[in-house]
């Protein structure tokens, strides 16, 4: 999309805003840390001079890992590994039986309880808020949820030091680790937020802090809306993307040289006519595109996403998911958020489209399995053997392989019009309301240690009767 | 998808099959040109030598170009040009209002009308069957609508020679040319489908053979579904498809030397409960990729689609559009046919479906044009001049552009879900439904000179009182 000057031209006018103008840090301890490593605090005006960043982005890891409970299930950002995640964050759900509503942490579960059964999915998000839960002891109940119902790697929302603290301590009994095992030993990934434009506040920064510390796996993600957050215009969004992500990768290694971080691009454009944000847009592709270009260049993984404005599990949810997806995976993202599930631009966590989605994601995935070019698949030989005009139904060619030989669908059809008709007339999200019930019956739970899940019941429950924790 | 190496032995093989098995070729003109061009002619069936094909495929013209009745409106093949068609074929068609349905005049008029406002669709294409009108004058009322309707480039279906030069005689009154000057000004395309596996039919080799003679620009398009008309492995279905389209190109170029070809490449698979075809499959994606290189192969330019099975405008129309588009686009081809509009696995033309595919269209093609990385656009001052944390949305940076800064959305919404409750819980295909009729009603016929417009009425109204032609 850019030529390496135009890429290197972008870093180099991020690094001179970083410098000349710089963030505002509401937290002291953060603008403490970027003082000791060099930059000039103002306030809380945070200015950072071009060869302390060079110096932090040169300690950043290119590659990271992130364990799991099951270890066939750890996970590679880096390089040419792309990792799905589902839908994270929204505060409504949606389905056909129950309608758009609040999540709940039932909501959060099933959700959970889907995504452990998808193989196309790689990671924990914060899925959907669990809002019946109070927000003090929330941490508690979904992080047990995480643990106990998949065993995939985990995610924890930066939400207050101790939350995160508490949240690190389940993951340390989950996985087994002794106290300082713990730390450097990746299982949970983060993603920070800046405030656009050219603001850290507080439990962002206490985020990268602390993961940083524990050497856990931030995202560092601005959100850069062109027209509203950020400029109108693309170039100048993706300056100020890359100006905050720069700095909030600056602030993790300053704390701890090494730390692993993710470069996140997030950056899409309002809509001319609502003034909300718009996903699946020419912009957003071409945003995810560069955004690569600039993770690239800083030689860390990168972070992008699948996201739908539509209302609806329809046509336009369909196409604006597959439009961020072909973005983020044209860009070489090695960690694509909100993948399956993500609506209403991200109000809503539909359980209709997490089915949907994970059809599109399947068909990317096996879309990049190489074409099998032994002379056997080639045919020659059955094809010689078929008369002109007639077909290959019958040929043993044809019997040996027709169970294994295509992609079978989760949720498309190609029922004749007629059978389509006398099924009922089920348009896809209705077909993919039937699915997902029948996973969610179907579900299993993964094995867990027994003393290890007392362990962390105990955990959770006694921290539920200290009254939780409170944000910072 | 395939390396150098894989691509020269699919290309090998289909050379030995054509060599060693051959084509069963049913019209006797067509193989008295073969054996004329030294092949071996047994009966019906055709073995083409290797040398043969050679000499001929280096006949086959690299880049080819399509002419209009608006010179502005003419389109070229090959390279790096990308044309969209619209939905060509299809025996009913689909509407909110009216439903599932038989194609009449009347929809196939009004598809030329939406298609003839839509920039993103480059070429006629047969739009759907106009079964309203008897067959023997069909190809007369078309035709005449396309010339009439549209200023874009035309198509026309091989349905026997005398409805070809009916038709090739109503292009000629159309552009104003003279009848010498008709041959080689290339102004018309036909789709050649093979009767695969391996045989060439009576009006289909007809098309290639008059196509060739009057320099006009044939695609050489084998069905090889996977599993039915061709082996169930891609691999197999690939060779088949590759044999058949060389040996069509080869019967062009031995009728006339340096004839303008197209090579078609739609290889699908089967879908394994229903038996009916299945599109927008990982298969097909990886089909269309590797037909782009053995296109490239052998430097012809190559024709794809985009195709969709859903019986309705739901997700999963849009997503099988999008990845069969998707395999196309990667593969680099120059013909798109079945760009927009295309259902049912190609059994419906949907008006709906027309609007929702060409919004994907245009955000493909809009996410193809360059950033614009100029100083103003990279807002280095205008991020500078606005406070942390603030916005971007009353700056005279976002002020000056706003209004051109975006894609503007066809029939996508981003409204608020208050809002969309508000205008009727519309989903994209009601909102399409709304879009075609308004384009409809604004619908203006481009500028004909009076006296050529009567001279192609004359000639239609006689040729419909000679009763029109019948099929050979």
């Amino acid at each position: 999309m850019l030529s390496d000057d135009e890429v290197a031209h972008i870093h180099h006018e991020a690094k001179r805003l970083l410098q000349q103008y710089g963030m505002k840090v509401l937290l002291p301890e953060a603008r403490e840390i970027y003082r000791a490593g060099g930059a000039l605090v103002d306030g809380d005006m945070v200015r950072i001079p071009t060869e302390v960043v060079d110096d932090a982005l040169a300690l950043a890891p290119p590659e990271v890992h992130v364990g799991a409970p099951d270890p066939a299930k750890a996970i590679t950002f880096g390089g040419r590994h792309v990792n799905f995640l589902p839908v994270g964050g929204p505060p409504f759900v949606s389905d056909l039986d129950n309608g758009r509503r609040p999540g709940t942490l039932e909501d959060y579960e099933n959700f959970v309880r889907l995504f452990q059964g998808i193989d196309v999915l790689h990671a924990n998000t914060p899925f959907i808020e669990a809002q019946d839960i109070p927000v003090d002891i929330r941490h508690l109940a979904t992080m047990r949820s995480q643990l106990t119902l998949t065993d995939k790697p985990a995610f924890l929302f930066t939400r207050g030091r101790q939350r995160v603290f508490d949240m690190f301590e389940m993951l340390r009994i989950r996985h087994g680790l002794a106290e300082d095992e713990f730390i450097d030993t990746p299982i949970v990934w983060a993603n920070i937020n800046t405030n656009s434009p050219r603001q850290l506040d507080i439990p962002m920064a206490l985020g990268i802090i602390d993961f940083a510390r524990a050497g856990q796996v931030c995202s560092m993600t601005p959100f850069t809306l062109a027209g509203a957050m950020a400029p109108v215009s693309l170039a100048g969004a993706l300056l100020l993307q890359h100006a905050e992500a720069v700095a909030a990768i600056t602030l993790a290694q300053l704390t701890r040289a090494g730390a692993p971080v993710i470069y996140g691009g997030f950056t899409s454009n309002v809509d001319l006519r609502s003034g909300s944000p718009a996903f699946g847009t020419p912009e957003a592709i071409k945003g995810a595109v560069v955004s690569g270009q600039l993770a690239r260049l800083i030689g860390v993984p990168w972070r992008s996403s699948g996201s739908s404005a539509s209302t609806i599990e329809d046509a336009q949810g369909a196409w604006e998911t597959m439009f961020n997806l072909q973005g983020a995976i044209r860009g070489g993202a090695n960690l694509i958020l909100h993948s399956a599930g993500w609506q209403e631009g991200g109000l809503v966590a539909s359980f209709e489209k997490l089915i949907l989605d994970t059809e599109i994601l399947q068909t990317i995935v096996e879309s990049w399995q190489p074409v099998d070019m032994s002379e056997a698949e080639l045919a020659f030989d059955a094809i010689a053997g078929v008369e002109p005009g007639g077909h290959f139904f019958g040929e043993a060619h044809t019997l040996e392989r027709f169970e294994t030989a295509f992609y079978e669908p989760l949720v498309a059809t190609r029922a004749s019009f007629e059978q389509w008709v006398e099924e009922g007339e089920l348009d896809a999200r209705h077909r993919a309301n039937a699915v997902w019930k029948q996973r969610l019956a179907d579900y299993e739970q993964p094995p867990i240690d027994e003393a290890i899940a007392t362990e962390l019941d105990d955990f959770v429950n006694r921290r539920i009767a200290e009254g939780g924790a409170a944000p910072d």
